[in-house]
């Protein structure tokens, strides 16, 4: 424990700087007009965070982690989930390996929270990774996910783990924030969104086509250093899937945790050669098609290096499809709505978790969510969340162990921005507001008493039974104001903006 | 086969019966009302259909074939397409290791002439079995399929098989055209819909809820006698699948071919008790999940005799979900729109084909239709099909063999009664009529230049893309006029009323 927590603390690019407030340096391109804005009551926190670190309770070997995430993936979008016309063989067959679930939920319907939440166990609104203002961080954002916040990576390293980012970040993209700030021992990615700094009047669809990733300035990182800006979005999920299968191979027998966040299927699309009109859902199936190559790589690596078995392996994505963006964008299949919506196309992610002769092939109709990572992978790696904050998430590790067939979740809270919309618990759900998808600001539609479906008999939110079933809105509605009044309130990380 | 044609001809209360025109006969309940009205028009085209059989080649061991046929089943309530409450273990099971077929169309959005299409491999347009005026055949309903068809049983008895029809009929309640009368050895089953002669004015809802079957007026029929009257519905689907295994049972190693048609989960819903509340779906996802344990039953007889690997089963059903019944109607996931309507929720259907052994399991994306099942049957049992009328199947022996991966069926038409509304040439489908699900007697919008969509890009058919491409809206329009001007006009079967 004591080794990890000096690790953590030593690293000379990270740790060493979350100690250095008002610290300002130079750095390769856009990294070198920022300043570390780190104020002493956060250094508090972080001081705090390594003061109370994850404690190690387990002698036994411990399973290593692999988290593959995906970026506005639909519920419908795999062939084992339903679809129609995409091919997905790799993660069928780890489907029909593993678990698949089908009750999933994120953190939130949009791509920072939503990764907030699956980084920290801990819904966004608590660490001020959400706004009513601004849905996501921009590149001209400030802020970012806390120093004082626990994530995997650093409770994992804190027990021992090696630990490696590729990808989609996302959480903040000031040095304070990268990666390699929160426990990752190296970073290979984008530090937002690849739409991000469009240049020119060119719509996506026609980018894509004319595959010009030159118009979209979002660099790619290795630690906190651009190596390439404009990042080469057409090789891009190749790139990423390299990357983790060397460090599959360079951590071997050691215990480690690989983050894998690819960055599609979120507009502009783009897909390697060999990928380019392949698939007969047209380009965006091409992209699906090549992240679920890159799954069968990853699998196929752990297999390789002999810990296929000493490995957990866990595929969702960040929120729900982009519907806006027609046949560039997925579906959530017979779910309702998509990115960017509470209703359940929203906030449902097609979910598989793989870890061969541990897990028992089946069909999880359990509730789950990317909040339970956190103290899932903690339990399994014999460790203990402290009890100085709350977290959101549960273990869910007896039921991935198949020691029960039942989840400890039982509710889920659906975040628009900073406000509570939605509650489900068991197999109902209360919407208190809706906003249908990802259309502007306009304003949410009041539900008092709420709109309330049965999610088990009516899948597509269609038809509301608040009429029979009166007393659970009420529990639904009095769980929601007990969530709500419990929650303290934090300042928002993602409306600052630099040079503000 | 001249064996198998005298067996045919001289059957005491089947085959005698066509060629005695006129006879009115008493029999039990609803029948004895009843009078054979064959023509003898009619009578010759019986003599000519028997005249010109099916031609046996193959001195090969013929394969049995089992085809169960759901009733309203929509694409995506099976686990296996994408349902996320309703769990059918059995079903993904014989999808795993068989063939999940995803663009696999019945031949009518409705039941009657689906049936029809099913049972003759030809467009229900060209035999009478569809109507602008009554959708399906009712109790009143004079008509039925025409002697003259071949059927799928009436081809196999030909090549030596030994038949049973069991469940839902729907082609005709008159002797004439009992499946007794068209090539099945036995029949036990209802000869229309579950929810026919409903008497009174209580919801099917609450009907199903009170499990009150008497209310529907249904007989089951054994052979052409009635049994049982009202039919009791809660242990319907049990009594079918029981007797479909003493079929397996009972045939052991002579060829054979069972019709299992289950008339569920058409609505009134009933499930025995064992799967009373079984479901998170509530009683739809009873019903679906009663029948695949029936499936399961099946399969597990065809293993216990010992003829697992020389037999075909085709899971599939009649059309889409009856939307309009909101949790006591299925879904069709992605796809738009439901039974009654040519879009393609309508008319694509969730299809499974097994064959251990045979079948190397896989996902097929190539199109296919219950119109294929008779020359794909009569192929495999080595028989050859007549030159004397057109058919619209074709055959699939090759790619449910793996002896190639290119579907033979290129064109797909969708009729709406007798008018066609749209065609489908590769990926993309004109619509030159649309009409919203099932709701009564609205006209249909009409198209010209028709809607144009990419099945593959937009399975759910959201974006008209006739603008792109106006040069295919343009050949699919050719492709429908050369359609329509092929086919040979009869009289509809489904208008007329006894005692007219």
């Amino acid at each position: 424990m004591l080794k990890a927590i000096l690790h953590y603390v030593n690293r000379p690019d990270s740790a060493g700087r979350n100690f250095a407030p008002e610290i300002s340096f130079t750095k390769a391109n856009f990294l070198s007009r920022l300043h570390l804005m780190i104020s002493c009551k956060q250094s508090l926190f972080v001081l705090l965070a390594l003061l109370l670190p994850v404690v190690s309770h387990s002698a036994e070997a411990k399973p290593n982690f692999v988290v593959i995430f995906c970026d506005d993936l639909g519920y419908g979008d795999l062939s084992c989930f339903g679809h129609p016309s995409i091919k997905t063989p790799n993660l069928d067959a780890m489907a029909a390996e593993g678990q698949k679930w089908t009750n999933f939920y994120v953190a939130a319907c949009v791509c920072t929270p939503s990764r907030a939440g699956l980084m920290t166990g801990r819904l966004p609104i608590r660490n001020g990774m959400c706004s009513d203002q601004r849905r996501v961080l921009f590149p001209d954002s400030s802020g970012g996910l806390p120093p004082s916040e626990i994530t995997i990576s650093s409770a994992l390293k804190g027990l021992g783990y090696k630990t490696a980012a590729v990808g989609k970040w996302h959480l903040g993209h000031l040095p304070q924030y990268l990666p390699t700030s929160h426990g990752f021992d190296s970073y290979f990615g984008i530090p937002y969104s690849n739409d991000m700094s469009k240049e020119g009047k060119t719509s996506h669809f026609d980018l894509a086509e004319a595959e010009d990733y030159s118009a979209y300035k979002v660099p790619i990182l290795r630690d906190e250093e651009v190596v390439e800006q404009p990042a080469d979005q057409r090789t891009i999920t190749k790139r990423f899937t390299e990357e983790a299968v060397r460090k599959i191979e360079e951590f071997g027998d050691e215990p480690f945790f690989i983050y894998l966040a690819h960055n599609l299927p979120h507009i502009p699309l783009f897909r390697s050669e060999k990928f380019k009109g392949q698939s007969s859902n047209g380009i965006y199936g091409d992209v699906i098609e090549e992240i679920d190559w890159s799954v069968g790589e990853i699998r196929k690596a752990l297999k390789a290096t002999g810990v296929e078995e000493n490995t957990l392996v866990v595929f969702t994505s960040d929120n729900g499809p982009w519907l806006k963006f027609k046949t560039h964008g997925g579906t959530a299949g017979m779910l309702r709505d998509g990115k960017g919506s509470t209703w359940e196309g929203g906030m449902r992610e097609p979910t598989i978790v793989a870890w061969p002769g541990t897990i028992a092939p089946g069909i999880v109709h359990e509730m789950g969510s990317t909040l339970d990572l956190l103290p899932t992978f903690v339990s399994l790696a014999g460790g203990e969340l402290p009890d100085d904050r709350v977290f959101d998430g549960v273990d869910l590790s007896d039921i991935v162990q198949g020691k029960t067939s039942t989840s400890p979740r039982e509710t889920m809270f659906y975040y628009h921005g900073e406000q509570l919309y939605a509650v489900r618990k068991g197999e109902f759900k209360a919407h208190f507001k809706t906003k249908t998808s990802y259309v502007g600001q306009n304003k949410p539609e009041v539900f008092d008493p709420p709109l309330l479906f049965h999610l088990g008999h009516d899948p597509g939110e269609q038809w509301n039974v608040q009429a029979e079933y009166p007393e659970i809105a009420e529990e639904l509605t009095k769980l929601a104001e007990e969530h709500t009044s419990g929650v303290e309130r934090v300042p928002s990380q993602l409306v600052g903006r630099i040079g503000e």
